[in-house]
C-alpha cells in the first residue's frame, strides 16, 4: 500500500542508480569530465541520449561550447576517478590531468574517450531543455565503442555517493 | 582500450537498466500505464522527472491531454505487469483492467497509483520536446507516495526483457 510521504524520502527507493561521465571541452580546449546519474536514452533510431547537468556546473559552458560531447559508461573500478570528475569543478582544475584515468582521441568529435571504460559513445548536440535547476542535454550518437576486455558498469547503490558493481 | 563498434553492440553493455511506469489518463478517462526504460529525474528544486516515449505510443495522447502522469517505481515482484504494460496498446486493451494489479487513486493529479510499487510520483507536465523517434516530457513532482513495506525495485538485468532485482 503507499502512503504520502516526502520526495526527499521517496526519492531514496531510487538505488541503485547508473553513473555516467559526459566530456567536452571547454573554449580553451580543455576536456571537462562530469560525473552523472540523470541520463537516458532518448531516442531508438537514430540513437540519441539525454544527460540533466546542473545549470551552475561548469560542463554547462564546455557542452555549448563545443556543440558536442562524450556519453561513457564507466566500469565498476572506475569509481575513484568518477567521484573526482563529480566533485570538484573544471573551473578550478583540469580533472583529466589530476587523475590518472587512461584516455583516447574521439574518432568524429573534437573529445576525448576513457579507455578503461565499459563504453564510450560520441554525441553531437541536438538539443537544449531548460528543466528546473538543471539543463537537459539531448545528443546524438555518432560513434560508438566498447572495452576489448569485458567489465561491469559503475553505479551508485546507495545514498552518499557509494558507488560499484551491480548483480 | 576501447575499439569503435556499431550502437547496437555498444549499447548492450547498459545492463541493469531501471525500469518504471508511467501512468497517464486518455481521453475517455481511462488511466493507460506504459512500461519504459528511458527515464531519469531532471531537476532536484524543484523535484523534476523525465521520460522518453516513443512517438508512435498511445501514452503520448494520454500524457498531452492529461497534461501529467504518475511515475511509478516498480517493486521486483511485478515482473509480469510491467511486461504486459509494455508489450500491450491503450489503443487495444484497457491494460489496468487486464492485470491484477492493486491501484489507488493519485491525491493531486487526476491519474491513480499502483499500490504493490516502491514509490509513486505524481507529476504535471512542465514540457515536451521531440528527441529523434521519441517525446521527451519533463513533470514537475507534486506529490510522493512510498509503500508501507520495503520493497526492491524492477530492473531490466538483460537483452530480451529479463526483469528481475538487482542487489
Amino acid at each position: 500500500m503507499q502512503v504520502q510521504t516526502q520526495y526527499e524520502k521517496a526519492i531514496k527507493t531510487k538505488y541503485p542508480e547508473q553513473v555516467v561521465i559526459a566530456i567536452a571541452r571547454d573554449d580553451h580546449g580543455k576536456a571537462n569530465p562530469v560525473t552523472l546519474g540523470w541520463t537516458m536514452i532518448a531516442s531508438g533510431k537514430p540513437p540519441m541520449m539525454a544527460i540533466a547537468v546542473a545549470a551552475k556546473h561548469y560542463s554547462i559552458g564546455c557542452i555549448r561550447h563545443s556543440r558536442s560531447f562524450t556519453l561513457v559508461f564507466p566500469s565498476a573500478e572506475m569509481a575513484e576517478a568518477a567521484l573526482f570528475f563529480g566533485s570538484h569543478s573544471g573551473r578550478d582544475v583540469d580533472k583529466i590531468a589530476s587523475c590518472e584515468c587512461k584516455t583516447q582521441p574521439a574518432a568524429e568529435i573534437d573529445s576525448l574517450l576513457l579507455s578503461d571504460a565499459v563504453a564510450n559513445f560520441e554525441c553531437t548536440l541536438e538539443s537544449e531543455t531548460q528543466a528546473g535547476d538543471h539543463i537537459i542535454f539531448v545528443g546524438k550518437v555518432v560513434t560508438s565503442h566498447v572495452n576489448t576486455e569485458p567489465k561491469k558498469r559503475l553505479y551508485t547503490t546507495a545514498p552518499g555517493h557509494k558507488l560499484g558493481p551491480v548483480s
